[in-house]
């Protein structure tokens, strides 16, 4: 066996090209690195909801964690049958995911082998193109018009050897969204070997207006998943729970190859306990909607582009030039205030900036000033 | 796009061939189940250890219960930090796993193409076997000697086109355990593209005697990954967090396919505390040592084989047919006593028995004289 300083190379080509994903700074992490005080940065990075968890979650995750030293439902039999309840659709239509990034994850590992083709849109959620490395897929990224989907183009761009296609609606980190019509139409021109993820994770914060039912297009279609999650609207980010529902075929495939023990027992508990707070996601859904009017105006004040959302984040051009977003950005994290560069998204120009609570969103557009100076 | 009632089979075939893991049964199904009180269940089917979580964890949870709102840290810097002073490797030698469960995965999904191949022992731990299956890998499975790992046979076994080795020590669902001479010469015979996973999920249960510093030979072989978890004599198995030591061309690659979020902040708070708290480990483990005491007494009165266990569990045979394992867990679960039959280990005629509280052991034995009349 060979001894340290050996060269011997392990893995696949296509894992050891990955590049990880790049997170949100954490704020413990700028006070360490910029010299400030935790208790004055102002985190709105991570599209993380600014009320935190609702006190209904904080009741039954202090309830739950008596019995911590055993494993947790590996079936979810409670958090499955409240989420029955909710949407009309039977256990065996739902899995359960360490977040909705394990239920993307699950969908690449249990659908696609090395060679084969995953479709998604130019400047979509990152762990698309990252599922698509780790299982050793081809990428066929299919270029955006105006920020958002090009549901044409991309069912065009459909091969006989794709097996997966991830939609997000809306989408992160553009904040664009597609109407319940255009969705429909694409689903209906899908080929039926090619399953589709309807990645909903924002669904929560749209508008009246907006809203649709997904769950009907589950019922009709067996190559559709849509995947949700409690880290957005919900507010337990830091918990880790989220959900698919499909048919039960496409739903047995993924159970065959989740952890067991993915969902820890608190998320379970908590779930299930915000899953019933209509009150909460109102109160989230008002607070985000203020704020993105909030936000808009200032860029609108400060001549700043951006691109309409409907999630809770806006993206903003801060300069003209390719290196305008990580100088903006250095320049709100000496100031205490985090944001997110897509350079990694190829908008280097760009931040994406989450909705915060008032306050928040003041600082954070004060530092903007002073950083455009 | 077919509608519901297409005939339309997803994935590929390796992913439709796998069995789900099948869980230790919660109470709370088997009160369903039977009709039977919750309060009067003993459960000793998952290894869990039987004090429950630490008290200093507890107050941990309890303190960063506050910000669940946020994402977890997706470096874990802080356990990290702890496990580095622990065991004297710098950060990037470490990986966080949702379990170690979790790592097992990471590594099968990091190292091995669908065709290569991936070696273990018979009756060796569950997830290997699914792991392989998960990934398209060819399975090459070793006869075990005394039910535990031939290691020879292991090293013989080895192709040219093994990318992973699977070694469990102790073992479970048996509860063998090796010599650290016997590993040591194993790993000076592994060639050196080949990745050993030596998971020490029950690490923390040997007897003094028993020990070994296996970190020492991490620094020794960059192809030797160390698991652990924080899931048994810990007491955090509802939580979810276990571990890997790797040297960091290895780490580095199963941090690439890491889900970033993959360990909730409450396990990341909890494992930290319960790191420091040797007063606990050395609680879980006596009382871990006289409850084999009294299982292995009562299986020697009644005259039934067991293997000796290095682990928080015994393996006891329960009868001379093959349907006998079923049976008397079934006779077991009328009297609210939940152990865990290992038919699909191919050993039928066997139960294995969590060593609990001394009072749950006894319950256990009582039932199983019952059961066995």
């Amino acid at each position: 066996m060979a001894e340290q300083g050996g060269n011997v190379r392990f893995g696949p080509d296509y894992v050891r090209a990955i590049s990880p994903y790049v997170a949100g700074k954490p704020i413990a992490e700028v006070a360490r690195e910029f010299g400030l005080d935790e208790a004055g940065i102002v985190k709105l990075a991570s599209n993380e909801n600014p009320l935190g968890m609702p006190e209904s979650a904080r009741r039954a995750v202090a309830a739950a964690a008596a019995d911590l030293g055993r494993y947790p439902d590996a079936n979810g039999f409670e958090l499955k049958a409240a989420l029955s309840a909710r949407f009309g659709v039977p256990a065996d239509w739902l899995t359960l995911g360490n977040g909705s990034n394990d239920i993307l994850e699950l969908a690449a590992h249990a659908l696609v082998q090395p060679g084969e083709a995953i479709v998604y849109a130019e400047y979509s959620f990152a762990v698309y193109a990252l599922a698509t490395q780790e299982v050793g897929a081809r990428a066929i990224e299919v270029r955006a018009r105006d920020y958002g989907h090009d549901l044409d183009a991309m069912a065009a761009a459909i091969t006989a050897d794709t097996r997966l296609v991830f939609i997000a609606n809306p989408n992160n980190p553009t904040g664009t969204f597609l109407p319940a019509g255009q969705i429909a139409a694409f689903l209906a021109k899908v080929p039926s070997h090619v399953v589709v993820v309807l990645d909903e994770a924002y669904n929560e914060y749209l508008e009246p207006a907006q809203q649709y039912d997904s769950i009907e297009w589950v019922r009709r279609y067996p190559n559709l998943l849509v995947s949700r999650t409690f880290s957005k609207a919900y507010g337990l980010a830091g918990l880790r729970v989220g959900y698919a529902v499909a048919q039960p075929a496409l739903t047995d495939l993924l159970n065959r190859i989740r952890q067991p023990f993915n969902v820890n027992s608190l998320a379970q508990a908590a779930a299930i306990a915000a899953l019933g707070d209509a009150a909460f996601l109102r109160e989230s859904a008002e607070l985000n909607r203020a704020g993105k009017a909030q936000l808009a105006g200032a860029f609108e004040r400060l001549g700043l582009e951006y691109v309409p959302s409907s999630g809770n984040f806006v993206l903003v051009r801060v300069g003209d030039d390719d290196e305008a977003g990580n100088r903006v950005n250095l320049a709100l994290l000496k100031q205490g205030v985090i944001v997110r560069p897509v350079g990694g998204y190829k908008l280097p120009r760009w931040l994406r900036i989450t909705v915060g609570l008032p306050e928040e969103n003041a600082a954070c557009i004060a530092a903007l000033e002073t950083a455009l100076k």
